[in-house]
């Protein structure tokens, strides 16, 4: 734990940060919603069932390997020796969270820190996925992500791995920085998600015979909109928890971890705002919303390096990247994203990363350091190559191997009828009255 | 006040520990969320209404005279001397919360969580009383509640009375133990509504003239597990602050109970899950939500005294206990429970006390104490025989009662119109169309 | 910052109170559903839509201009000598935060506190000019709020300036005392939502051609309650921080000001209840909502200086006080309030200031000052009559400006189609089926 030099992660310090963990799952809470109201009304169970699953094996499965496989800085890994340095690429830590006591110190707060950021982590696909994958799939994807992906890269960004060891290797600045997790979980997440609605291909009815795409709103904007309002609370405290263990800040700093978390995310918001505002005469809710996260998103990474006012304008891009990058998607590469989870996790989340090498000041750690290092960009621009050279091949690989033993997608039965009826037997909404015809032909 | 002897609890544990409490309210908003969800659409506004006269009535409640009878450990109470011993019965605080500092004092902390968890425990009985249950006999079933079952039965745990003093008087381990509420508000809660459902009877059409159940969906699945979402950051705070001010726990043991919280809710969410889906076909969205909030409710007596895969393995007793428990009550016993808080809170309230004997290891309390003590498993059982054999009888008598004064099950005619209508004079949703058909023939 | 005289405001209470400002977004999302629920379902997209952007703008106004006129007591302002006596009017802090290090200082939590403070204003006209406010209008208009009127006010309040300095300057009691904002966030906004609902009018139908108002039920109710939950949990962090950064209390003393905050909306609700049931014959969930943040609202101003059987008082005060001005001002005035906000924030907040001087006791500040100094009563009047006869002017003023530019309402024909579809081109709940008729006559 490089914090443990820190005199003032005493006691206390770890009892606040704990706090902060403490309202991370509000963040998961937002990112269900957010991904259900953005998704059919017939497939609202389904996703909201899937949220609650993927939550719940991302809590077991991190404890039972995922925390073994992160560790944290200073903790027992497998180091490789290549050029006469050390590189750690995978921690050494018993399985079941064995031998780790759970009392508040820094290596049980990367443990409750983690089990919440694999959550979060697992939640990012379901937007991708919504209205077509099933459920018993999203089980089996979620255990290899937070068993498998989630936890190498973490060890190497968190964890003191060889990602972290950039700076102290090579000299790249304090190495590969990302306070938050905008490349941990941000990334991860929506580089599975952009997996996943690769494997799943596009809903039925989203595309023409044309190849042109059709609007299929979300089932319900209230939820869309919360979702965004409590996703906030919960990036206060992930950012800030993640300050405070991973980046060596002091738990004070956390007034400005939340300033500048908000302002990324309101910035962002308006910018998607004004950009549909111009373009389409009208402002879109969904992309706004998009834009909102994608903020949050952005913010993780860096924010606890920069002022308000670049956090601001590490805002304004991110809400124009998450904008352009939703209809890029949609119809340039013909990738189906209900819920937007690639563009506002997967580019808000590199966007981060890459920010805190362009705009961020990052001092160096320890007690007689001075100044600030050199090279921290190319660091940052290390990680972003093994999150795309490495992390996107990994996911795809595994959930490729997944749909071939037993195909991901719902039977096309299944999707005519609806995820709700089909899977679970029962509609979300059964008292309601729906509208029976479809938005696209199909 | 048991942790006064606890060096760890000083001002700023006591601040901290506050703010577990501050969370506890999410869990409230958790709960009205899920009883509404699985509830009719015609009766979501009365379900609403219901909960926030609920909480309003038992914090005012609580503050008049349901902290004065509940006390706390060390405070002045009533006490019996049988056998030689003095056995106390009932706290004797004045009402009114006059004496109490109410500055972060150890006696301050349990007036804030008591108010609380009696608005907790009051929201039970609102899930099994649903779309059927009127809003004058809520409130006034509540006042019963929190002023008179609530307290006392809290006294004996968590106020220093009999339960608690069967360690010390017959050396049953630490006396009967409960961190954070399994007893007191979950299976107190749950007791209730169990005499409810007795009381009220099923819904109209919830039975066929054969006896044979028919299913009544609940009207809104978004909101049952977004409830179930909330409600896990609620229980982190209700566990947490209940392990430090009645457990003898410090704040940096809060990691502990987060992960325990969170993997008991997990593995009894998933096992009733995989129990609904082998025995089905399909795995049910309401019992799995069940399912979550029984292991939120097992988890909570043991939080602090088990390991995580111990939490994990209380958690799958937990969800298919709840699973079939919701399965008996509703074909053998021809209960109608449209929340499930019998089975989720009742059953799951009293699997986790048991659990304590049974798995928890208990440390002994005090400066001078070592070893294990004996006899944890007896004063357990002594605790849910008192549950079952004095709680039970006195809550439902009381419901009776207040039932032979007036009513407490709404009119036919008032049932068929639908809550909302027949009392609040307005429907919850009342621009969207619903459908006219019921589902059960009535 | 008077609390810097206070030896409790140590690092540590510092991170506390930090972390009660956490919760504050919480009463933001609780807001924007009460004002989504009571509102049309063809606006709800919009109404969260505008939530979103007013949170944003105000987030971004107050750190480019708000916190530098609002400033802190203690730090640089412009200051008039009139009689012999220096007046604080404005702070003189630098724009964009430049300065102020955000580490946990005093002036760092007046500024994060602020930045909340400030969209929990600018939320609150959103009820009062729900279902035809345009949303240009509505960010048009946050920018004058956080930008102009919030800051000036909350500097004479919070900032040190000349209703502060009453105590010191004139020896009325401690100064105009507000601990949580029933002035400065409150009754601003809600003098600010009865300027917009003014320079609005009525919606279409809302009132017959004979001037009976026809009543428009909000579309859903368990958004309202839901909201109502999560503002409970806001308060308890906003009125606790206020006590803290504001008011020169421990944090210990949030146990008080929690119990304080929730007998006072529990009671407003209740009295709420009881009064529409007795005079409509059945309770009105509408009103029982806004009974409940009239109650929240009331509390904040002395939330810290009364004993919880005082707090109840208030509340119920309020409830009444709540309940009879919705009619007056919807039956009387003619003024059309969909959320209930000019009764709800500004009618409770006027009533939360005036119960300091009526029923509060307020301790002197300074290590030196015993005795409870007089004339507090006379303070809070100045302070209301201020609010009035300079607030009101002023917000009124100012959006009748924006109106003259451009008219803050939406077309006849975007009215008649609905905000949703006339401003973002897609409904909040596409799927759903909804009554084409509408409630009016129209």
């Amino acid at each position: 734990m490089t914090p443990a030099s820190d005199p003032i992660f005493t006691d206390v310090a770890a009892t606040l940060c704990l706090i902060f963990i403490f309202l991370v799952p509000l963040a998961g809470a937002g990112l269900a919603l957010i991904n259900t109201g953005l998704g059919r009304a017939r497939s609202a169970a389904h996703q909201m069932m899937s949220s609650l699953c993927a939550v719940s094996i991302a809590a077991v499965a991190y404890l039972v390997c995922g925390f073994a496989w992160q560790g944290f800085a200073g903790g027992p890994a497998h180091v490789l020796h290549v050029g006469g340095k050390g590189w750690s690429w995978i921690a050494a830590q018993p399985l079941f969270l064995r031998h780790v006591t759970l009392n508040g110190s820094p290596a049980s707060l990367v443990a409750l820190l983690g089990m919440m950021s694999a959550a979060l982590a697992a939640l990012i696909p379901l937007g991708s996925g919504a209205d077509r994958w099933k459920l018993s799939a999203t089980c089996a994807s979620t255990v290899l992500l937070v068993g498998v992906t989630y936890p190498i890269f973490a060890h190497w960004v968190w964890g003191g791995g060889w990602l972290a060891q950039l700076g102290e290797n090579y000299g790249l600045g304090r190495g590969f920085v990302d306070a938050g997790g905008s490349s941990t979980i941000q990334a991860v997440g929506g580089l599975t998600a952009l997996s996943i609605a690769w494997i799943l291909g596009p809903r039925r009815g989203k595309y023409t015979t044309e190849g042109m795409p059709t609007a299929i709103p979300g089932h319900n904007s209230s939820f869309v909109v919360l979702g965004c309002m409590l996703a906030l609370v919960g990036w206060w405290g992930l950012n800030s928890a993640g300050a405070v263990v991973f980046a060596g800040a002091g738990t004070g700093d956390a007034v400005l971890v939340a300033i500048n978390t908000t302002l990324c995310a309101a910035a962002s918001a308006l910018m998607a705002a004004v950009i549909t505002g111009v373009r389409f005469g009208k402002p879109d809710l969904s992309l706004t919303a998009n834009g909102w996260v994608g903020g949050l998103v952005a913010s993780s990474a860096a924010c606890v390096f920069v002022r308000p006012p670049e956090a601001a304008a590490i805002g304004m891009v991110a809400g124009a990247l998450v904008t352009f990058s939703v209809e890029w998607f949609e119809l340039r590469m013909s990738v189906d994203d209900p819920g937007g989870a690639i563009s506002a996790h997967g580019m808000g989340g590199i966007w981060g990363v890459l920010a805190v090498g362009l705009i961020a000041r990052v001092p160096p750690m320890g007690p007689n350091a001075t100044g600030e290092p050199p090279g921290q960009w190319l660091a940052q621009v290390v990680g972003i190559a093994t999150l795309i050279g490495f992390v996107l091949p990994l996911t795809y690989g595994l959930n490729w191997l997944l749909n071939r033993m037993r195909p991901q997608r719902v039977s096309v039965e299944g999707e005519r009828q609806g995820m709700d009826l089909h899977e679970l037997g029962a509609g979300a909404y059964p008292e309601f009255m729906t509208h029976s015809d479809d938005f696209g032909q199909r």
